[in-house]
């Protein structure tokens, strides 16, 4: 029978088809391991080719914008919002609308074409997360912005354009749905219980396992309750944190979790194409108790989203449950 | 200037790239015209690869489960929920599930493997029409179901793993999300206004012209105010009707204005693949002041949907005026 589940943050049931009980070889994704050639706007030497870096990691003997750097950040050449003007918060009748007021920033992870975030070296996960921190960081003294949405489209169908490992952040005037329901589900559990939505799931997937891929010290890894796709993937810390900040200075850590999971779903699924979204409490909430910053992996397997996103309605033909074990049996 | 706009019915914010201003040739979709040959399970004659029909249109003198028919329903030979069983609702600690009992129907449109809703007879759409009337109205007395959701895939890109003119509908003992949300949304602008949200909106967009891209006697055809996706296009019954009825005993005007709008997408877009969703009132709130039913029709021509369905929040490249234009201008 299959059985359908809600997920408690966001409020939305998903059918899982226990009986199709879909293994890993039977999705048919192309694989993303890097091709090298042709022209790479992102590659050390065509730093010129993008707008003028807004942050880097390089040593100090380096000019900007030219090689030797291990990180950039640069505002996204076709950006989706423009970072100057009012917001001029109109109506149309009876609807509203402002101006795109916004920015949209690329986080280009490493200098090497050939890398992701699997194989780089530890050090330089820990720095992409840094590089998110400093954009958060700095992004929020704009009272113009609300939120900020870091997201990593890797892989062609799951929405990236260009094949050298980056992420992206976008800065908006506007909480975006998804973030506003989830952090109304989480208050409105709060006000009932006393305690945080996420640390009540945190502890029942740490006690009963079904669906923990990994821990470390200070983060969990697992397969959600009613995940929509297979093999979605989420990773949380395991104390309360609501906003996403580095525990004692480090995101080692995080690195470490982050890194180790990419590799077992690239091991499961033959390097899939995935996004990740990285869900933490606005700006003008950060510090609260009820919402709990966590990071949503999704494979991109299926091919029904069209009809899923439009209906709010989700089919996955894996349970999480084995999900989780065929990530925790990955010999990486 | 990029704009954020607020759906209103939804309440969520999309941008719209007015600058990027994409017009339907840069949209690179593989065009959906059939192509004869090989075997298909929904042709003639090869009825018995199906389960056996719920319904069919077919003379007095042809068996159940043979050709001769025009439109036959039949259960999904691989359905995400099953009819059999009880709801049995149960708690895992936190977490809420209930067993998948439900509905999931293929609507089988037409005979004819190349024909298409654009294509085929107008009397042949209306029977479409009908069939989702009739379903809807044969399941909405089981009372463990409390939503049908109608929709259609059309092409392998929005999730069709058949090429033979077909919809679905899935009924389910839940009311999903997006429904939820739409109606909580008009709830409240009628608490507000005394007025129907959806009957606003039409005479809003009948009144300005901007996004209009059709009418006849009883429905209008707009590019929602903000829509997110290109070309995505609702059909609206022009008067207040909460959930999905032949007005006076046809469905004439709907399929003219359904297939007319088809039609102009294929000429647009060059027979882009494309989503469409029925929604209706839930079964227990059917006859209602605040809520009005319509066809939400979303073309497959982007590839960012994995992101922007995770993050709910969407970018979208081509203004709904310039859209509804380009429909408005297409000679068919």
């Amino acid at each position: 029978m299959p059985e359908l589940r809600k997920d408690p943050v966001s409020g939305r049931w998903v059918i899982i088809s226990v009986e199709r009980g879909k293994r890993p070889t039977d999705f048919v994704s192309p694989s993303q391991k890097r091709k090298a050639g042709g022209f790479c706007p992102f590659c050390p030497g065509n730093e010129h080719t993008a707008p003028p870096e807004i942050i880097a990691f390089r040593p100090a003997s380096t000019p900007p914008n030219t090689p030797g750097w291990t990180l950039r950040v640069v505002p996204n050449k076709f950006p989706a919002l423009q970072i100057q003007g009012d917001l001029n918060k109109m109506g149309e009748g009876i609807f509203d609308k402002m101006n795109g007021v916004g920015a949209h920033e690329v986080i280009i992870e490493t200098p090497e074409h050939e890398q992701s975030l699997a194989t780089m070296p530890l050090r330089a996960v820990e720095d992409v997360f840094w590089a998110y921190y400093f954009r958060l960081n700095d992004l929020k003294k704009d009272p113009r912005l609300k939120y900020v949405l870091v997201f990593k489209n890797e892989g062609e169908v799951a929405g990236s354009s260009l094949e050298h490992s980056h992420s992206q952040l976008i800065a908006l005037p506007i909480v975006p749905n998804t973030v506003r329901e989830e952090m109304d589900n989480a208050r409105k559990y709060y006000d009932a219980k006393e305690r945080c939505l996420f640390c009540d799931i945190v502890n029942q997937e740490l006690g009963s396992g079904k669906r923990l891929v990994y821990e470390n010290e200070r983060y969990v890894v697992i397969a959600p309750f009613a995940p929509r796709e297979p093999f979605e993937t989420w990773i949380l810390p395991k104390k309360h944190e609501s906003a996403f900040v580095p525990p004692d200075k480090s995101f080692g850590s995080l690195a470490e979790i982050l890194q180790r999971t990419l590799r077992q779903l690239d091991k499961v699924l033959d390097t899939p194409p995935y996004n990740f979204i990285l869900h933490t409490s606005p700006f003008k909430d950060e510090i609260n108790d009820f919402y709990h910053w966590h990071l949503e992996i999704v494979p991109k397997l299926t091919r029904t989203a069209g009809f899923e996103w439009g209906s709010g309605f989700y089919i996955n033909p894996t349970a999480p449950e084995e999900a989780a074990k065929f990530m925790r049996d990955a010999k990486i």
